[in-house]
């Protein structure tokens, strides 16, 4: 017997037949002898119909408001759920963030988890029933008010009930099943992979793989969670991500050569990630003297954009002047650009060019640590394809370059290919995703 | 400077454009000098939304969990309405039922008051912040859980709050404008009363009145506290619900003969009730011995059915027989028509006669106690229109007849002439009703 922590994303609960399904799969999992905690997001379109609600009685919200507004939504799918669970003859409890323990900071609207002390959560399973937690939902200790999470916040309090409650495995459901080689709408060739490196995740996940957040990814990284991404449509396995010292579960392991021990084995790449959030700033003609770099990102953080790439081409001896380019979120960019054209007098450079036609495709595997020649795999395929590359950057375990958005589908195709990560069949593809 | 609770209804909250007008009317009270603590209904249909959605995913709610479903409605409107006050530049802060201190007993879904601790609400209300708290719910200590008033609970959710923070006046907005000596859609010479005794409006609201429920009103008569009903759609001042020992405000004192000490101006009759929400059983052929009465009325119980007035006939000495007859909700018809069905081999009875086309009309005044005559008004008023009367109850302020249905109308039209209720204009009425 095993404790299961599962998250249900809000297209797994859009309306009464999906909430009655999730019912089935929990009572499923429970009639097989485990243990199960269930985090659970907003009805379908929930959140942004309250949002929009707030925007029509007020052009501001209040943030401690606007939480205790949003946090209705997941007790009104908690609630139909451990009804849905009680009419199957199972018992049910529902809690919300408070009432789990979920204790965060007072920061509204991106609250961090300081604390779980999930008591009545190990009450009520002690008692034999199924738990159904708020997900998205926190409770500050010295405000006692109701905090949410943020984005990816109903993935982050499943990991972090996991986490506290020392869970065999937090389940992650969503409309996909598993973590693809790449994404399957544009690389119709992509694989599910059976396992996946935390470390490699993030790195997917940070470049546009948009099964799981970032965050929660890393909360389970450092607390020693092991995720299991699948979907509430079908029964596959679902994609194991794994942190050092986890070993997947023996029914896979037989199953895929990413999860043996011999790195001669590993493949290099887990995965190729595309983004078309992103666009690029590149600002010319900045006096090419000391400081300059560091004036123009302060200048873009005081902003409140968030700078991806950075790349600042060789100076021009002949005048003296350079370019530096980055890149950034699209939504980020009017930011970035009108805080940078207050202050154009004072740093010096001539203009400003915005960009927001750009992809950008990266080539995440932990296997790059061991092997050379990973980089020259990549160059070579988009140099075959025609493809220009406008930036490049590399961490330890992923190499990313911008290219024309136009591009960036037929450039993950080839690459996909050129690193041999191509599967024999298609990939089925779900609409919709959840919070 | 006084401190004012108001409660706002599901339909003056029903959109975000209603949202706004209330929050003007709140941010209108405090800038005229006063604490204002607001306690909210759900919008609109919400709770019938939720309660679909319920039936939905389960034949049978859990209760737990059926009130953690419905305490989300008000979760909803308490804080859009914060944030709407917010942006009018002033301070508001909104709490649950849990937060606001409102102590309940565990019956889910008619959870009773049994303390209530605004802590919370006095220091928001030191600080200069309006407060909004959610109606209709509460908290229990023991099983630490979410429970609902059941119906009326946003009234009770009010008086409470002025009982406990010892508020200078109840204000309990709706979409009519007070308490009128008949329902104005049914005798539209209906005049307002400026104020009506707290015994009277019991009277009132238990026989068909429907702007104020009791349960709030014996509350504020048990605990001291002044009500006002008034419209949420225009700024006439309402009706005053006066318990003993209580003086209306000064600016209508002079206004209405009904506020004044003499009982010699005093009218005789506050009101005319009407109630075409009954039903009628007569049990055929009852053995005239002892017994079997109670015999009955506990079958009847104990099917949850809620009888109101009973009438036994006199017994035909021939056949040592008689009839009994009773109303009760029509909602509750079947449920003793099945019980007493089931029991008529043991009870001894000939039939049962299930008659829903009855109206009750009940003539209300704290002035019957000093004035004879006034059941022969009645009587002669009725018997002048040819209406027929079938069951007659009486109480120290209060006589109720039950006619054909279809007769209701004009007989509550004529009783109002008979009476001097009659007012010069017609009444405003408007549509809609809040939980």
């Amino acid at each position: 017997m095993a404790l299961i922590v599962q998250k249900y994303g809000g297209s797994s609960v859009a309306d009464a037949e999906s909430i009655k399904r999730v019912a089935k799969r929990i009572v499923d999992t429970r009639r097989a002898g485990h243990d199960v905690v269930v985090a659970v997001s907003a009805m379908g379109d929930t959140t942004d119909e309250l949002l929009d609600l707030a925007h029509q009685v007020a052009p501001i919200s209040a943030p401690r408001e606007l939480d205790m507004l949003l946090s209705s939504g997941e007790r009104i799918s908690m609630a139909l759920l451990a009804m849905a669970i009680h009419s199957m003859g199972f018992e049910a409890r529902s809690f919300t963030g408070s009432q789990a323990g979920m204790i965060t900071d007072a920061t509204h609207g991106a609250a961090r988890i300081v604390d779980v002390t999930p008591v009545r959560l190990r009450e009520a399973l002690d008692e034999g029933a199924i738990v159904i937690v708020a997900g998205f939902q926190g409770f500050n200790r010295d405000t006692r008010d109701i905090t949410t999470l943020g984005r990816g916040g109903s993935d982050t309090t499943a990991v972090a009930l996991a986490a506290a409650l020392d869970a065999d495995v937090c389940e992650i459901y969503s409309d996909v099943d598993g973590i693809y080689t790449a994404d399957p709408r544009v690389v119709p060739q992509a694989r599910k992979l059976d396992v996946v490196s935390s470390e490699e995740m993030l790195e997917l996940a940070a470049n546009g793989a948009k099964v799981l957040y970032i965050r929660a990814v890393e909360y389970a990284r450092r607390h020693g969670v092991m995720i299991n991404a699948r979907s509430t449509f079908s029964s596959g396995q679902g994609t194991f991500v794994l942190s050092p010292g986890m070993t997947a579960p023996a029914s896979i392991v037989t199953a895929s050569p990413r999860t043996q021990e011999s790195p001669m084995e590993e493949p290099i790449v887990a995965g190729v990630a595309t983004d078309l959030s992103q666009a690029k700033i590149t600002v010319i003609g900045v006096p090419d003297v000391p400081g300059k770099a560091a004036e123009i990102f302060k200048i873009v953080a005081k902003s409140g954009a968030n700078v991806d790439m950075i790349v600042q081409n060789v100076s021009a001896a002949a005048t003296g002047r350079t370019d530096i380019s980055f890149t950034l979120p699209k939504t980020d960019a009017s930011l970035a650009l009108r805080a940078l054209a207050a202050e154009q007098a004072d740093v010096g450079f001539e203009s400003l060019v915005h960009d927001d036609q750009i992809g950008k495709l990266s080539v995440v595997g932990a296997g790059m640590r061991t092997h050379s020649g990973v980089s020259a795999t990549l160059f070579e395929a988009l140099s075959t394809a025609g493809v220009n590359i406008e930036m490049i950057s590399t961490s330890e375990i992923r190499i990313s370059v911008v290219v024309r958005g136009d591009d960036l589908a037929g450039a993950a195709r080839v690459v996909h290919t050129a690193y041999g990560l191509d599967g024999d069949t298609e990939a089925v593809v779900y609409a919709g995703s959840g919070r």
